[in-house]
């Protein structure tokens, strides 16, 4: 990450130090945003990056004990985050958190993702976790579970995905019954659970999707419950072990340093009370689980493609680095062998792989950052109009949020690998591993084709277009700023005005087929242009606030915006065509001639 | 790899049998071709195949005596190998080889590609070594080493990166001292050696580019030489050991299953005469050296293009089989949950990624054994100007036969992983192996970057642009037989021409500014542009070649290509629009803005 990117896009362009007029983060100013974000910075350098490669080459096993084997670091790493009170960044302080803007809170944990996503992945659940249950918890619930987890002693996981039912969750099979004292019983497997299992932490904290017998079926009937791993007295002691039990370790191809596990719920392993079935809280009211769980998860997306933007700026980093002090050949033309070979960023090809790099990484915090400070917007702004327009355009970008990033940020990885030549190719080098952990976000929180139905099949049409209504507007504010600084600035909002015409009409013309399979069957083109379109919006905001600043840093974002703008953004031409076509290449296709 | 779409690609397309009508491949038949590719795809799924993963886990490592350990199931591979007469496929009859066309051998070895890239690096090399050797070398040399390899005694390497000169062979500073009985004593350091060091045969045969002190600066002062690990007597009995080191293994993302290795030549481990200095043969003429090996690099980069396109086309059908019955969802509009989920083949995301997928690996093994046929062609027409003609052809496909599939056969793999979700990230399945070991194509061979520049700054140019008349004309003749078509091919055919026409007045665009820093800075995009229409050309032959035919193989073939021409081929648009427009954001950028 770059402490001066951060710098400019949260102060010289978010101004997010305007917060602090608000009551809620009164408490705050610059000087403790500013420490947050080098606070981070310091623990996520000093004791995650630093056991990044060990934790990838040495992943979770289990011991002749049964039990998960972790390398010494990551538990060492988890206790300095814990004792600097980061776990409880954005918690209200009455229950002992820093009630930091959410905005402030995910510039600081960008850090932890470009450090050591494997070592990440335990406090970033378990905060998801604690926020859960912190917002839909009975009090006696939040002192049970989420106090312990903010000191670290217990850990959370997220349990939603099986064997046969990960993008639909309609489908989960594990049951919960009710028993006479008001708690439940679960049985059932979960499938990609990560820190499902390890000795890190006292006890670990299962949120868990599941089914009341007798409810409706499909997602109306899912419930969530909290299902501990060694239940907790009502003073807070620990008592018997529940029934919840390893039945397995995942191998990836990257993400290696985490724990990911398939766990079983009520297989008998544990008999607490006497009897089988894993015991649960209720969480909420019956029925709502999977409501609650996307209030998270529609953060969380956000975060993914905050966690893909942070692993592409890292990968663009240290291809920077590389491409300054390796040399290799002569400019064109030089045609002396005798002649010193130049650093391969003097080379045409080597600067579009890093201005490619830059424009997306760059692009996607960005984005990012927006969309983090929108759901301070629509938390805490004064006014409910300010609120619920928030609320809205947080609805519509989310999809791009996490898909974009997950894309285009795997692709500066990628090439991130290809500055570095055969040298990238090596675990001796770090690149790699930022693919192979990058890899996973595309697939993870709803995949890439589950975003593009989400944003064509529900977003653009929900409140009868209103989301999209707002999104083009909001761009074209932006766009009139950029017709009144003039020049290549009001040239580059007169291309983006045109693709938003554009998106309007072909929003209208497939959604206008009246037929949901025609209108859906090329939605994945939708969803990765109007995230071109949008991350170009993002480009020009940066470059009005860079505007009439001098500077190597700010010629940097002048130039990567100007690539954006003439490599990248005219791509969504053909993207457009395909889609006022109607084609139907994809629906005519007999499985039978694959 | 798919027997069909060889048989059809082969034979119903490239007609390959018609090349026994040549004295060199009279004792040839479909027969005998059908049975080499018959035997290559059991002994590649049988005895390569079957030890892919294991070898994926466990890298080849140093024991504690200092010797390469590999896992015993490669030693016993490469045995049926040789023993089946596959090191000889395309060698003389005289030395013991099957004198197979180069089209027949190479796809043969698309199912070893396909099955077992680490362990199919021993053979591979060896067979490009003793090729080489047999081109260039004396009879003594051919007696010493070629007949060795061919009965897989010796193995081969080829010899030409070292740590500081990689894309630019001219900076290499291995030195080679004449010695007063006519051989050589070379010093230095060669990087990226694959299967440098093993236990595996014998012997090992290094081919090593080196200086001869004195010569030219550059290129034109770079030899070849033959430095066996082990000195050969003339009697053919092995000596002693030759001062060549392994200096340590490089430990890469993919490919884990071979030995890549850095070599010390002369540093003194090993004092073969009494002296340092590893002794090595000259091959051919001194100074020749670069163009001995590209020679055979030519021929090798249409094989990576090749070997790229194998790995995508086994991902390909890997994830065809998981979407068939792999079961998800709904589809759109069926709301009713408890229906029975459906196949996700049957989703329009899926299809777009199997289509996808398809159109890039069936395109680009097409163009593979097109080039494989240009290769026959020049060696073996019966006409001088039909051979000139096909060198010339090759030549300017040369960099595109590399390039594309190593971009888009990488990109299938990544789709691959995909449409298997989570499954796909993990090392349970195949895909995430077949997407890293494919990964390490767009580099060695001659980088992404590097073909662009032979592309646009060489291959187009030479000849006064002869090689791109031809190119293009060529096209136009598969476009006025497709127009004669009518139809749909009428109509994709017309598309092509469209891009053909634009690729013509680009290229004199470009190279009108009499820059040459202006006419390279975007030499990246002229090579995807100028790939993406080859490879709508090798679909327009493979349509045509499908035209009357009926069956879902057929029609299989008929919407893969629709895919293309409606997908991908208007990509080209806004890449050839930026080439016309000279756009300098490259050059522009000051290094310090990054």
């Amino acid at each position: 990450m770059s402490r001066r990117d951060l710098e400019f896009l949260l102060h010289e362009w978010l101004q997010v130090t305007s917060l602090t007029a608000r009551e809620r983060f009164a408490e705050h100013s610059k000087q403790t945003f500013d420490a947050v974000l080098e606070l981070g910075e310091v623990i996520a350098t000093e004791h995650f990056a630093t056991h990044n490669k060990k934790a990838d080459a040495n992943e979770p096993h289990l011991g002749p004990d049964g039990k998960v084997v972790i390398i010494p670091e990551v538990k060492r790493a988890l206790d300095v985050f814990v004792t600097a009170g980061l776990m409880a960044g954005q918690l209200d302080s009455s229950v002992g958190g820093m009630q930091l803007p959410n905005v402030v809170a995910k510039a600081m944990q960008l850090w932890f993702h470009a450090a050591n996503v494997g070592t990440t992945v335990y406090p970033f659940l378990t905060m998801a976790n604690a926020n859960l249950v912190h917002a839909h918890g009975s009090p006696a619930q939040v002192q049970t579970y989420v106090k312990p987890m903010i000191a670290g002693r217990f850990f959370g996981t997220m349990c939603l995905s099986e064997p046969q039912a990960g993008s639909s969750l309609a489908d989960i099979t594990t049951r919960a019954e009710r028993q006479d004292d008001g708690t439940y019983r679960l049985t059932g497997t979960k499938m990609w659970i990560s820190g499902g299992e390890h000795e890190l932490s006292e006890n670990i904290v299962h949120l868990v999707l599941a089914k009341i017998p007798g409810g409706p079926p499909g997602v109306p009937g899912i419930s969530l419950f909290i299902v501990p791993k060694v239940l907790v007295h009502p003073d807070g002691s620990l008592g018997e072990r529940n029934d919840v039990t390893l039945v397995g370790l995942n191998h990836k191809m990257g993400y290696r340093g985490g724990t990911n596990t398939l766990l079983n719920f009520g297989e008998g392993t544990h008999t607490p009370g006497g009897s089988a079935g894993a015991v649960g809280e209720l969480l909420g009211e019956a029925h709502h689980g999977l409501a609650y769980m996307f209030h998270m998860m529609n953060e969380a997306r956000v975060g993914v493609g905050l966690g893909a933007t942070a692993l592409g700026y890292t990968g663009y980093l240290h291809s920077v680095d590389y491409a300054r002090t390796r040399t290799q050949g002569r400019r064109p033309g030089a045609k002396d062998p005798s002649s010193p070979p130049v650093p391969i960023i003097e080379h045409a090809d080597v600067r579009r792989m890093l201005l490619a790099q830059k424009s997306y990484v760059e692009g996607g915090l960005a984005l990012g950052l927006y969309c983090s400070l929108l759901v301070d917007e629509r938390d805490t702004a004064p006014d409910a109009p300010a609120r619920d327009r928030a609320a809205l355009l947080l609805d519509v970008l989310t999809p791009i949020a996490k898909s974009w990033p997950s894309q285009w940020c795997l692709a500066a990885n990628d090439l991130a690998i290809q500055v570095h030549g055969g040298y990238g190719y090596t675990r001796d080098y770090n690149v790699e591993q930022f693919y192979r952990d990058n890899r996973l976000n595309p697939i993870h929180e709803g995949t890439h084709g589950i975003h593009a139905i989400d944003l064509l099949g529900r977003k653009v049409t929900m409140r009868a277009g209103a989301g999209l209504t707002l999104l083009l507007d909001t761009v074209e504010v932006t766009v009139g700023r950029a017709a009144q600084a003039g020049g290549v600035l009001a040239e580059f909002g007169a291309q983006l005005h045109a693709v938003s015409e554009r998106i309007a009409k072909t929003t209208a013309t497939v959604h206008g087929a009246g037929d949901v399979n025609v209108a859906l069957a090329n939605a994945t083109v939708y969803l990765e242009a109007v995230g071109h379109a949008v991350v170009a919006w993002m480009w020009l905001e940066q470059l009005l606030a860079a505007d009439g600043r001098s500077g190597d840093f700010y010629d940097g974002k002048r130039q990567a915006g100007r690539f954006f703008f003439r490599w990248e953004l005219p791509k969504t031409g053909p993207q457009l065509d395909l889609l006022d076509g109607m084609d139907t290449t994809l629906m005519d296709t007999d499985p039978a001639w694959l």
